[in-house]
């Protein structure tokens, strides 16, 4: 079943396979009068891009988008702005080697029994590059986001054993791994050196803060806040944990430890902590919002590795091509595509809660 | 907006407060044909109500349901299955304090500002009390699932700090915690009830695992099996963290770890080892499905708190009635309860994947 | 799957059958602060009740509702609104000859072939007490809509061959067709009596003008208000066309007749007829909303007919009972209440569709 | 709100402005196997296209289709198909004189009034290439139908009071008009030629009759398959009634005359005459499936017509340019489109109705 759409009224239909004519996303809903240019979304999808570092892979990817609907003279209209990206000369006989064979940690086998065929050059739609739709219907939300001061800051919160103590903003976009701290780079870089000598991939772990949300996002009591961001990120191949503040942690704390007072601050309810990560009953609560999503490592590792064939037989299998030995820093952008996409359309749900904000909005 | 339903195809809508007449749940979309009575939906109801034991409130609920519609013959008839539970005389004096009060780590701040107004007493609407209509939506879930030989081991992983190391499904019944581990309980206990000396409460993990799932379970790319449980149990109430398989243990690991390797076993695609918890391309790949849920400790504590009231004034309060020290306990069977709904909408979803498939169903 | 729900902001969800214990809706996502007793409820779903006329069937149905959620100090709260009538003590004896036979005209064929299994008692859910969930529905969005000063005539349009040629609003009530028009209320009553002699029974047409409404509701393209008009209308058992406007006389009409020119009345642009019946491009366009739904005969006829029974043997049916000679006096509510659901429910979902808009609502 | 899309299981994604860069669809959900080719689709775009007759405009479009994605080795792949129109070169200046009037008849105004901006070049998204997105989805659907052999016969009934009297399948695609009568034609053309004298344009009414439908598609109560017909034919522009089997007709009729009767041919349930249309309680029942949709006169016509401008002002229009004197030739194939998209989606629905189909599926 069509399972290529997120959002109930910001809504995001991506489709395209790795090694297809192009991918790209249809966003509907999104609010009219929002200014648009190609290169907002641009600035988004470079980020997702391989880049130059040992890091990321060294396939070069120009990934140029193409506002194809649902803009004119500048500013959204409405109606379903469709963005395309064309795939470039991609090698498909690269590929050829797995077209029978299920590679393990991959979606191979999954695809094939559930459909019965599958496009297997390059991974098909289960590729990485699935996300550029992602992160066009993130860019899209962001441009509407900004006019109400809300502001995104994701980041890589380990690469592997190493974690980031320090966030500095700033420092996220210097650095190859997407980390905040400059003082751990090095350390990273080391342990994935010793990792891609051994042909090796390896996992982290990422963190996203949102400021600026008001009271009241989340609808009660499955589309909660939490429960939305949880299968909004959940749903990014290659995650494998969701957590909102404390998250585990919690589970070892008591209630007296993890409840956030409140307290007056002039006119505002201001929290004396933030526990909570900025949910409370599944809807923001005023605090900086706060998740994380655990990265599993790259499947793609050049070690033979056991497996079996389409026609039932034990196999081994090497994967050649060049591969990122680490996903965490290209899906940071995709992260904050996701819950862009999910906050703004909860921020849309939200607008008919109270009947005294409806009547406001039919009196103009 | 409307957040109330769960599911595309089985479709789960709850409704109902903690001191309302009545909650429930109607479920559309349940095939036809399926055996159910009030005694199918009891038992799950009744493995969510308050014992006897010092871990769970003392409050004495009835909470006996009444199918209404649907059933036919002692069958479902393919129509909507609407379930009732009466709200027994609760006392809604002894709320009357939290009228116009914060309390720290609930949702009365949130509700108020999404709505303007809430039905503040017992929690209303972000009551622990609106889980009998999940489990009600789960208990008819698993009615079907049982006739696909599909089934369920859910428990309580850690009592705060005390972790099961075995999993013995037959004692998981047979003590309070929903601990699979006898090794363990009297730890647990001797924990909860130092916790409770201090008018404190604790937290926990609740795992969860699935067995005799078919292959392909799972809607690419936003509806991912992963990605659809993220959704439903992080919706349920004091979730702040889910995983799967390895989950954020998988950010520390290797590929060379992390990756499960196929191998034949007869005619059939086997994996050598079960780091993915069972799913990949967010998709069942035929493994056990293994998830976890992270529980934060229950925020009614007896303790007095910072907090403000309504009327913009800092203020203290404490919280009286009975409360459970631990969530983790009745939060077991409502966890299962969501997963088997997320489960039996993915394998309805599922059944038109293939064009052969609909050829032979429509050929009878 | 699951089809008994409607709307996607404002929802509503209903359930049950003729002979079930009760019948009822969940209406979720309804905005908050809106006053509502049981009584608002009560006065739409006493309209559809069985009257004294020979019009209508002999039967005695109370019918009184019940809210047991969503309402909190007289007014709504946000979370959903539960609503149940009793079914009473209705003799399912009375039905027993159908229980293997099909009814011509009636659903019950095609029910036993879709689901395998059928609630034959009455109809099941097929029966007219079906439309009790909608028109719950649509009075508690009547009660919404009534604070925009929105406001509906619904009435009998024609009766078998005889037609309302004016219509006086305030005569609706006042006689057992909703015919607005005193001067054929006898003819219709004569026309009925002879038809029932006959034992046979007589279909209608029934017309619906809702004033008030803003302009731009309706989304294009696939949820214009008359496409969602045109679902909700046409989900009602025994409605067999829909049209809007001068409907199926415009195929006659050449464009210099059925376009309506523009003016300006002051600062208001204003239509200087009204073809369109109030929509331009599928959203309203300031005009009298205007559409009208052609109602089949009663097919529960006293005379034999040829059918099958469920053994696949020819054999003739009889169906006793006391039946509704014609169902236009009674479905005239249920047309009425699924326009007011489908109008509140674009209402809503057109508060977000601009991003100033949306900013005004955010800053408060 | 989000309004691109229709269908729930088979989903089409319809996006693009008359004058932008393209226009497309995404299809979600298509099951995986079926052949598919891009000349699959083109054949039913040309059918939409204008031709060389009087009855359509002079205006050329090219309208070649690309496949983007979805399809492998010339099957479906059970993802997303993305599917792609370029605009050509069309005169954008041709259209400067309506940026700042509303064209009476058209959606100028109420665009503007919904959005507060609207592509004025060739009515944008409300467009009648606005179909192209719909014949997309159509055409792939027909290519799942065919599979079930299931056919569709779609034509003209009426050009304005021309009405066809014979149905001869074969002869629809040999007239400009698209009429099954070969006797009417000569008619059709001599009305229509006098009223583009007149500078003046005609409506009438398209029928569509599909043959081979199994029992028991359709999910009540909301998602009848007469009321999701209702939604999917009234949401194209232009059309302004809809009806099933007798239609209006029936309004006019009594239960013994509307009534049909069923009997057993062998071992087959059929029955002996058609007033229903093909369904019963809103699902399929075996007859074939009969409606009808009324089309208005084109709106666009090069008389001076009284409207208003953006500012408030009183003004009058003379709408240039080559303009369909009726659109009814090039909307049969859109009518068809969305029956068969309709349809589809409720075949794939139908398919977990009953356990034990379900259970067959799973067994394989």
């Amino acid at each position: 079943m069509a399972g290529s759409t997120f959002g109930k009224v910001y809504r995001v239909t991506t489709w395209g396979e790795s090694h297809g004519k192009a991918l790209g996303a249809v966003v509907d809903g999104c609010p009219a009068g929002v200014p648009l240019t190609e290169e907002d979304i641009q600035s988004y999808l470079d980020r997702r891009k391989p880049g130059q570092s040992k890091a990321t892979t060294a396939r070069k990817e120009a990934d140029r988008c193409e506002i194809l609907s649902g803009v004119f003279d500048g500013k959204t209209t409405g109606t379903p702005i469709s963005v395309l990206v064309w795939n470039g000369d991609q090698h498909s006989k690269d590929y050829s080697n797995i077209a029978h064979v299920y590679r393990p940690g991959h979606a191979d086998y999954t695809f094939q029994e559930k459909y019965g065929i599958r496009d297997y050059r390059g991974g098909g739609r289960s590729s990485g590059r699935e996300t550029i739709g992602r992160v066009i219907g993130g860019a899209i939300a962001m441009q509407v986001l900004k006019e109400f001061g809300i502001s995104f800051t994701c980041y890589a919160k380990s690469i592997g054993p190493v974690v980031a103590e320090n966030v500095d903003p700033v420092y996220i976009s210097k650095n190859p791994f997407c980390l905040p701290d400059p003082n751990v780079v090095e350390r990273a870089q080391s342990y994935l050196d010793a990792c891609m000598e051994r042909k090796d991939s390896i996992g982290g772990v990422i963190e996203c803060r949102v400021d600026g949300l008001p009271v009241g996002l989340g609808e009660p009591v499955f589309d909660k806040l939490d429960a939305l961001l949880g299968q909004a990120v959940m749903s990014i191949g290659a995650i494998k944990g969701f957590e909102v503040g404390d998250g585990f942690q919690s589970s070892l704390l008591h209630g007296s430890q993890d409840n956030d007072g409140f307290y007056m601050d002039g006119d505002e309810v201001k929290k004396s902590s933030n526990h909570s990560g900025g949910t409370l009953g599944g809807m923001s609560d005023g605090g900086q919002l706060v998740f994380r999503a655990a990265v599993k490592p790259t499947p793609s590792i050049a070690q033979a590795q056991q497996t079996v064939d389409d026609q039932g037989n034990d196999t081994l299998i090497v994967i050649h091509g060049r591969h990122d030995p680490i996903i965490v820093p290209r899906a940071v952008v995709v992260v904050e595509s996701m819950a862009a996409i999910t906050i703004l359309d909860l921020m849309m749900q939200n607008a008919s809660s109270q009947v005294d904000a409806l009547k406001n909005f039919y009196k103009k």
